[in-house]
């Protein structure tokens, strides 16, 4: 059984543009906020990772812009793990307009992530300690 | 025949995230400005567009992520359109390294964009100027 | 008596840079959350006010930078109304480090914020329902 | 004599917010690309720098908000060295609209970037190749 982690986003005006909604390439860091504070509650610290020459980058991502989110709208993002090999993670990531005790979907996303050497960027096994916590909640 | 659309993009810092290269999300800001130019270049005016109620707005964008651009990298995005409909017109945009002369792919995206009513968000026409433009060049 | 808002910030990857730390820009984005926060904990719409026709519009911006926000650092913005006029308000926001429950000051800014009709960006008198509540916590 | 440089900058939709303008904290993002190409010029190569343990960082940047940049505006930054230290450098910098051939004035600022050890953040000798280049120009 998979489990969701959802994570609260609210729209600032450093998020939206001149179309006075948020700027479709900002989606992208609402996606990535969840997924980090996804890992930091699983106990995987991105900066030790890093000074161990690793890092989760996205190799793939699809976006869906259903509805636009607005300034100062309240979102949840639920973010999914879908697929999980050795070296890749596979997420579905979805933003709701949370209005009234209602949900809306707004966005929705397939994100792929690789483990990669930061160095050369190539491949690498998403290390034991971090698998085991993506396996426990996929 | 397709004609194709160049723009080059300078990586600054502001590109970049501690990872050492450039923020995922950021790409699309790219590639928007590559499309921006281009309907510059096409003499479409956005500001007029959006005063008119009409936007156009990203409704779904895949993008490959193949290897990293970097700090200071000098790049350029080829953009062509390769579908166009009454109210969407598809992109396809390539993101090269330029280095002595010889261009390395860096990320590639597929960008849909739809003609909405900006007040109401629903799917108007692409106004007939634009659209004979974008005919133009498909 | 001065009341401050406090308002936590966590940092992630979109806020730094390939120098490892917070990008210089992305402080002044992190002040405007908690200052857009403070606005909506005082019941002041700036969605409502935009449409019409009045922003609260940066006029001046003085930042010291002290100590550099790193990768997934968890922040606090602490902001107080130091000067309250006709049109103009002034903020001083400090950032600090939250870390083992002890604080430590990174960075600090004085924001001059003024009252404009959006139309023609000309300044005018602070709406009295949200003078009150700058009085109020000043 | 003090020698300008001068760069010219396009406004796109992630330049702007919802009041239709570009937002405040982009600002300084305009000023570092003009910073970054003026040091690319001076054939002054920040990613070695990075190499080298060194990185210019802001310590305090002062900016006046005088009229609004919007979506598609055609700018650009005039930068002079003001004051040049053992370790640090102060630049004022003015971004100006471009309009048939006539210049106004939209936004200033004052920056003082430190040259600085990128693993402990303590103030370093500017490089003294560097040194001499930002004499060159002062």
């Amino acid at each position: 059984m998979k489990t969701e982690f959802n994570f609260p986003i609210r729209v600032y005006y450093e998020d939206t543009d001149a179309g006075g909604v948020v700027y479709y390439a900002n989606y992208l860091k609402f996606y990535e906020r969840a997924r980090s504070e996804w890992l930091n509650h699983l106990k995987v610290n991105q900066t030790e990772l890093l000074e161990n020459n690793i890092a989760f980058v996205v190799t793939r991502a699809e976006v869906d812009y259903i509805k636009p989110a607005r300034l100062n709208d309240q979102l949840e993002v639920r973010s999914r793990i879908i697929k999980l090999g050795a070296s890749t993670v596979v997420f579905e990531q979805v933003l709701f307009l949370k209005q009234n005790e209602k949900l809306e979907i707004l966005n929705q996303a397939i994100i792929k992530v690789a483990s990669l050497k930061l160095d050369t960027f190539s491949p690498c096994r998403i290390p034991a300690k971090v698998k085991e916590e993506f396996q426990r909640v996929s």
